[in-house]
């Protein structure tokens, strides 16, 4: 299979409010009045909460066909827990983002325990958001240089 | 600093579709027709990215604010690499999630080059997110027990 290379683009409404564009949708990321924001939208980390749960939707219903697994409902719920410390400048702060991740998968379906099981190992295995989650990815930044300075 | 727990939850609407509740905010992740779904919103590594991207604003400002930056406007463009071999279950298959992440950041501002350079490099120490993709996350999966049958 070839890669699929993905895409988004975002503009700066305020200083914690992007714009985001991902093809035709339109999604807004913001921060609670907490975090200097104006509540327009969730904020990034539960974003990124809510790719990982849609991530497990997927993968899930994908391999419980192939495991002749039927699914009634589903319910995702996932947690994690973040010291801001360091995203407010705390200079020995732990690190910056979520310390852990927690799943509570909730599927109504007619597999057996040791069934579910199997299909658990599967999902963590073929989700791409757990992968990049689970494990270090290559990140690049670039400054595009065009509009540096004013 | 104590720790914030961050939380959403989400219901399958259908096998691609997840309806996720984060505090007041509903949230629709979805798949295109070309990956089985009905196309209703982003799809879930649509909204890891955007969730990147929403991360580095908050940041940016933040820390530009520290710097002494006047920001007059962000544009934050993110895209990846995935192959999706092993989301489609091809035992031989590279990693599951993006293979690497590229952000184009394109800020224009009053800093200096050289200022520039730092601010970035803060950008990238403090950004929750930049730390859970560029770092390992101990992740736990757990089976919600009282649905598992029908």
């Amino acid at each position: 299979m070839s890669d699929l290379n993905v895409k988004i683009e975002g503009n700066a409404k305020s200083a914690t409010q992007l714009n985001v564009n991902a093809r035709q949708f339109s999604l807004v990321v913001d921060e609670p009045p907490v975090f200097g924001g104006t509540d327009n939208g969730a904020n990034p980390v539960e974003y990124l909460l809510a790719a990982y749960a849609g991530c497990i939707n997927v993968v899930a219903h994908l391999t419980a066909r192939e495991l002749g697994i039927e699914v009634k409902s589903m319910k995702i719920e996932i947690s994690g827990d973040l010291n801001p410390a360091k995203f407010a400048g705390e200079p020995d702060a732990e690190r910056a983002g979520f310390k852990n991740i927690d799943v509570e998968f909730n599927p109504e379906s007619d597999a057996s325990p040791e069934l579910t099981q199997k299909w658990i190992k599967v999902i963590k295995e073929r989700c791409p958001v757990n992968d990049n989650l689970a494990n270090p990815t290559p990140l690049s930044f670039n400054l595009k240089e065009e509009m540096q300075t004013v």
